[in-house]
């Protein structure tokens, strides 16, 4: 499987798969205006890299990825959502996202804000309707727990209440910067990784592994996400750079400098892959999704 | 039991133990200004109505209520996060609820969006974390699809899309009226009364019959809240007043005149109240707060 591992048809598999369930979980409905508001975006595309962990997850315990698949569009739905509310011009007043313009910028902030209620709200309710029979209600219940904490005070609204502190904070603390990428974007890749392995019935061993894989990714991915900030240009990202430093955002790359910040980030997926290894060939997949995380250049 | 009920010693009770759990499920912790935004609104007072029915509900179909308190408090973190929300400038803009300053006005418009982000996620943890393991699992995953669906574009998101677009509408019809209404007050009691049922194992029947109750009760709430927007004091309600002539808003008062609107009221309680005949003497804290609902002053 080693040898023959090919991530990008990987990737793109699961990718399709997502897609179509976004779209078919989120159909057209009363009033129009919500609803094509939540799919504009949700259906912008993107690279669907946490429903994307959420079903290699469950493949890698060994449960069938159909089963995940709820859990799978819920994560992507709390995703959006929170790059919904991020963009309001009351928190990052961004204009574009993705290489479109943002939802309050087409629908208007007041059918942004109740989008993003809608999507969060419609997360649980699609995990709690939609998980297959096959999968016992204990581990339901208990998806649903990890996923509400990641995106609550305890993760991604704690989070970025830290990010708006720290912008032109000249007393930002590293503690502070970790606290952040910990929680805004380490907590969703967690909810993602071992809500997979509950949904496949993966023993606690099994997710302690998966939790600490996940945070490492986690913050390897917002190193990664800061140094691009600098590095790259509005079109290969398909949003606006230089937003940190426009901001007085104290950053990795800031306080490590980028060349040492590209090593951290390696070192951190480095170890990501070895807390994979008890899973033998299997952990292929997610081991070549840590790597993609640092290669990455949008 | 009849005989001897006294309304104001249960719901005494009830909001007591309510108020309790409130604080007791979300102390304060890091970063302290987000769980402030949320203590504070959600702390604020106010009946208490909701989750009260789910205690109510729950206790009239042979559960044991303490089973049903993460699913009041929920309901409860749903209700004060639509109000949050609603308040927002981009929405109804008010500076004042329940007699205090908007969160917005005490916190700030981002801190206020994430307070509500924050409640609403926390609501699906508090009921995934906290209902005792002597509810089946399968009630939990039941429950939380009942409420999310209460808030999602389905429920609460989509009643307050049509409210904003009946805003200064010459061609706003009572059919969207209904729509709003149904939505935006009756989704959430609607979940409110039948989570309750559900957590205690209620038949289908019971549910059936409780939901339909739930839907008068709600209908009937929206119209006493329309007339007393027009008859009250903002000292009496604790919030604005004449906000629906102010935004040109169609109002059930509007259309079939006060004392019309009053009468159909209360016979959307009378037959909330034959609805659950079936239960027997049991019923009576149910039928007599429908029995308030429509004789509330604020």
């Amino acid at each position: 499987m080693t040898l023959t591992f090919d991530l990008k048809t990987y990737l793109d598999r699961y990718r399709q798969q997502v897609e179509a369930a976004l779209d078919a979980y989120l159909p057209l409905g009363y009033p129009p205006k919500i609803y094509e508001a939540m799919r504009y975006s949700l259906l912008a595309g993107g690279k669907r890299l946490r429903p994307i962990l959420v079903l290699a997850s469950c493949e890698l315990c060994g449960g069938n990825p159909d089963w995940a698949m709820p859990t799978a569009v819920a994560v992507e739905m709390i995703h959006t959502m929170s790059l919904i509310h991020d963009d309001l011009p009351a928190m990052d007043n961004d204009d574009y996202r993705r290489g479109k313009p943002t939802n309050h910028k087409v629908f208007g902030e007041d059918i942004a804000i109740l989008a993003g209620d809608g999507l969060l709200a419609y997360a649980f309710q699609v995990i709690a309707d939609r998980t297959p029979l096959e999968v016992p209600r204990e581990r339901v219940v208990r998806v649903i727990a990890l996923v509400a904490r990641s995106v609550s005070a305890e993760g991604l609204v704690g989070g970025q209440v830290v990010d708006l502190e720290m912008e032109g904070n000249p007393h930002a603390t590293e503690a502070m910067l970790d606290y952040i990428h910990k929680h805004k974007t380490a907590a969703l890749l967690e909810a993602a990784v071992v809500g997979g392995a509950i949904v496949a019935g993966a023993n606690e061993e099994q997710i302690e592994g998966l939790r600490q894989y996940s945070q490492n990714i986690g913050l390897a991915f917002q190193i990664i996400d800061d140094i691009l900030d600098i590095t790259s240009t509005p079109e290969e990202l398909g949003k606006s750079v230089g937003k940190d430093e426009k901001a007085q955002k104290l950053t990795y790359p800031k306080l490590w400098g980028i060349a040492t910040s590209q090593q951290k980030a390696k070192a951190l997926v480095q170890e990501a892959k070895q807390l994979l290894a008890a899973f033998g060939d299997r952990a292929t997949p997610l081991q070549a999704l840590a790597d993609y995380i640092v290669e990455r250049t949008n």
